[in-house]
């Protein structure tokens, strides 16, 4: 059996599980660190994995403009092709398409869109996207859905999730590789019932996993986690559910606590590159001045690399002199605090003792006066 | 003895040795890569052992002006500062002063300059050089000296060589730290009884070690050559000779058969930051079309990590995607394809065949139309 899904406790609705891939095991729930371009920017795959990272996430659409789905077929694959041998995820393209491809046209075969890179017109149909995921061999491959913007019309949703759900059917039916294992993306904006039906409809084809698209685009987050509530409750308890896009520990803790078992974000790898460092305490802006002698590593209580061998001085000289090292540094850092953090989270689930974590989090960051909590703000 | 150079066997006037210092040996002819802002860009000083370098050239003048010296004493000198053990060498800001500083003004006190970050006034005597050395804590530290441009009068470099001698004596008085060895610069241009003079008054003064500065700086090479074997045959035979700011590996066969004992360069490095890797073949510049679907590492001799595990077709990837890791890997290649370098011409020297291998180097290499030889070349 190439793929396999085992809950091994349960607290609620959180779960603590492994999932079993042709490329080895990673434990949910998981973070994926993003590889855009079958790299996890500024870090070589050693060190991704020394921060605790079991799987990561390259993107289709971005590998299908360059370098191209045959010269990674042509030298073996994505895991050989970026010397990565644990298991790897790619996302179908289709939030790429909505979000970083000009003059796009969407018609119900699929859709024709000008390369963000050097305007080459393109088309992508489910059949096309399943040729090239199984050309990347990425263990774990997305559906091609659309991912509609935030806010849509009731009108336009309903087309589109119905239209989602007819091209997961023919990326089923294109899906060649027995060893890749297929997911399908429930869409449907905030509307409840378009969700509804995403998830049963998408759940009627029997997919080994499903992932909840087209949340935390935008909208209120009073609409973000009933939506996935309603969704994860509709899904299959023993398939896993991979909530796209996301995001903060704070939105771990929510998602978690519905029952999703992984996530993806930039934010982690994104925010270290403009020298922001998480902690347990919160956030480091290091170039600010106070820490122009400051002797500390990031965070006293990581052994990262980073953490075990420089200091926030040393660290903030590098940015300020845009030196290559900086990123490098602060990358390996704010992966490894979310890896910590995922890793605190299934301890907690197996302990039973997850939403007593989740409350004393989230109560400690309330009234900080951001919804993205510790994150935007810089700690005492 | 806190600094020791032993000349462990010779062939005419290229010698093998060690050099002791308080962080450890490092092995002669020696090159130092170059970690300008206390970091070789794109690597861990790991990484950089790793290629094996056993030395590193920190530059005074950009630790001066960012993060200032009193931040790297209170951090405990550059070898903590920037997590690095082995030998340092910091270069005194001369050639900087002369290269990068705008609104220069020499007088024989010293030089007063604007820094090239922020346009503010400095000033630079011997003494305060010293100091600054002295608070960065390297393990060989240079005299402040005057770098005259190519060309220069007659007149105005035998006035020069005077100051740069006269500096070189307060230089040695102000010299505090018994652990750290000052060496003193040859200047004089391309005259040859200046630079007599100079290696000359220098040697009277007893230093641990002599530079060669002030060559390769424009002059045509029927000038640099004859310079330095004039000069290395005034230095006593018994202290390593260091070539500034030199240079290819051709330049290396020409400078160590005159009995150079240390290089440093940029080169290495900054045409890996531009896709140039350089292998016994010649140069690839690895974001030509030619490598796309290329599955040989760059260099089929090579045991860096790069040649390892990556492919010439995902190093161009990672090229024209602009992703970090492209730079850090050529890095680590192009450092590496330099020490192997130096080892082979270390073990030629034991061997009693280093003057026919440089021959059939250098012989190999001739008619390609250029003085730089190689590196210039891509491979056929």
């Amino acid at each position: 059996m190439a793929f396999q899904f085992i809950i091994e406790a349960s607290e609620g609705n959180a779960r603590v599980g492994k999932v079993r891939t042709p490329h080895g095991v990673f434990e949910t729930p998981a973070f994926m660190p993003v590889g855009t371009n079958a790299t996890v920017k500024a870090l070589t795959p050693e060190e991704v994995r020394e921060t605790g990272s079991q799987i990561l996430l390259c993107n289709a659409y971005h590998l299908f403009l360059r370098p191209g789905q045959e010269v990674v077929k042509k030298l073996g694959g994505l895991h050989a092709f970026m010397h990565w041998d644990a298991p790897i995820l790619t996302d179908s393209g289709g939030f790429q398409v909505y979000s970083l491809a000009p003059l796009r046209r969407i018609d119900p075969d699929g859709v024709t869109f000008r390369s963000h890179i050097d305007g080459t017109e393109v088309r992508f149909t489910p059949e096309s996207v399943m040729q090239l995921e199984n050309d990347l061999g990425a263990d774990i491959i997305m559906c091609f859905d659309e991912c509609t913007p935030y806010p849509v019309t009731r009108e336009y949703a309903a087309e589109s999730v119905a239209m989602t759900t007819r091209w997961a059917e023919r990326c089923r039916r294109a899906h060649q590789r027995g060893d890749q294992a297929l997911f399908a993306i429930v869409q449907g904006g905030v509307y409840s019932d378009l969700r509804e039906q995403s998830a049963r409809d998408l759940t009627a084809l029997d997919f080994p996993g499903y992932a909840i698209g087209g949340l935390m685009i935008g909208e209120d987050k009073k609409f973000t986690w009933p939506v996935c509530e309603l969704v994860t409750g509709i899904l299959p308890w023993d398939k896993p559910r991979y909530l796209m896009g996301v995001g903060t520990p704070e939105d771990f803790l929510d998602g978690i606590a519905r029952g999703v078992d992984m996530f993806d974000c930039v934010v982690p790898t994104r925010l270290a590159r403009n020298s922001h460092l998480l902690t347990w305490n919160g956030r480091i802006s290091v170039k600010q001045a106070q820490y122009r002698e400051d002797e500390r590593p990031p965070d006293e209580n990581c052994a990262c690399y980073c953490c075990r061998n420089y200091t926030r001085a040393y660290l903030r000289h590098l940015f300020l002199a845009g030196e290559i090292l900086a990123s490098r540094l602060a990358t390996m850092h704010n992966i490894t605090f979310y890896q910590e953090f995922m890793r605190r989270c299934r301890q907690e689930i197996r302990q039973g003792t997850f939403h007593a974590f989740r409350e004393t989090w989230l109560g400690e960051r309330k009234g900080n006066g951001s919804s993205r909590g510790m994150l935007l703000f810089p700690c005492g």
